[in-house]
């Protein structure tokens, strides 16, 4: 492509460095900035440069955060021997939503995925180890992805964690609430019926 | 969204004001971002400063460039009394890419759309009437998008010019090439006839 600015060229191509931004969709974002207010891409710029520069991981449970130690692990109302293992932030973002969870988090940073190259060691697991060994840890829930990865890093982390004096368990997989059971997937519909759980008049 | 921190926040909130990138897309991302090297989100924060603060305009075809005048209009070998009138800078790109095109160009900065409020005011109009008057311009090519605003826009140029000693033309409309006329829409397909031009064996 004939870029007609080198300045225009330059931000086309950073752009199109994110996952999933083609040279033409960045283009179009490109050009659109130069349509809108220079303010609101100076913004943009500046809340970049801090988020690279400022952003901060818990000290305790690893997920991203303003401070050394995050805002759930800081809170005192927050039940600390309930740790629910998690992938990701997206993971942690999308359990405090619920607003239902009172304990804290472990952020592992992915999971084991000799595909991408992603082994034990690069994940948050030595400090799990810790925390379960210094803190008051009653019961850790795996809350990961339900395929073979998740699943590997689940039993991975059991194997790991088993000598220790915590209950493990994990996230229930199931029919979703709202769904239909003739569309579910078999994998799914045995996985609710294996673990099908008493009736409850309030449930 | 609760986001565990306000750097993060800002991040997610100045990508999402991009057209087409939700929050959850630009949640992604923004985390992508902090998975690889921090010297690569600031050279994007960096070319985006730059990309407002340096960026200019053609004074004499209103093309994003470098300079004052750009590299198409300050090249002695193009034909410039051959003016391409064409919406956006995308058009000039698109144009150059094919490296057939000698003359020069004149970027309108958008097209007549009542829907979208752009009435002829907002185009730069005026500057091509000047250009046509000062310099020494033979032909204008229209080459707008072939939609009821691009006709509207050319239809009203051609009102607002035809005074001028200029000849005035218009890109061909056809099947493409390499297409096959049984999928070609009928408007397309009759434009094809319609101006159908002599057969030469080297066509």
């Amino acid at each position: 492509m004939n870029y007609p600015s080198k300045v225009l060229e330059r931000a086309v191509e950073e752009m199109s460095n994110l996952p999933g931004v083609g040279k033409r969709t960045a283009l179009r974002l490109v050009l659109h900035m130069l349509h809108r207010p220079a303010s609101q891409t100076e913004n943009l710029a500046d809340a970049l440069q801090h988020l690279v520069q400022d952003i901060e991981y818990c000290e305790k449970c690893h997920t991203i955060s303003d401070a050394p130690i995050c805002q759930i692990c800081a809170n005192p109302l927050r039940d600390t021997s309930l740790i629910c293992v998690v992938e990701d932030v997206r993971d942690v973002m999308a359990i405090e939503n619920t607003g239902q969870y009172k304990g804290v988090y472990h952020v592992l940073g992915g999971r084991i995925s000799p595909m991408d190259g992603i082994g034990p060691g690069q994940l948050y697991i030595d400090s799990l180890l810790k925390r379960i060994k210094n803190e008051d840890v009653a019961e850790i829930i795996f809350a990961l992805s339900s395929t073979m990865e998740g699943d590997t890093t689940a039993f991975y982390l059991y194997k790991v964690l088993k000598n220790t004096p915590v209950n493990f368990s994990t996230i229930a997989r199931g029919i979703g609430v709202g769904d239909e059971l003739e569309y579910a997937d078999e994998a799914t519909l045995v996985r609710s019926i294996q673990n099908r759980i008493p009736y409850v008049e309030s449930n």
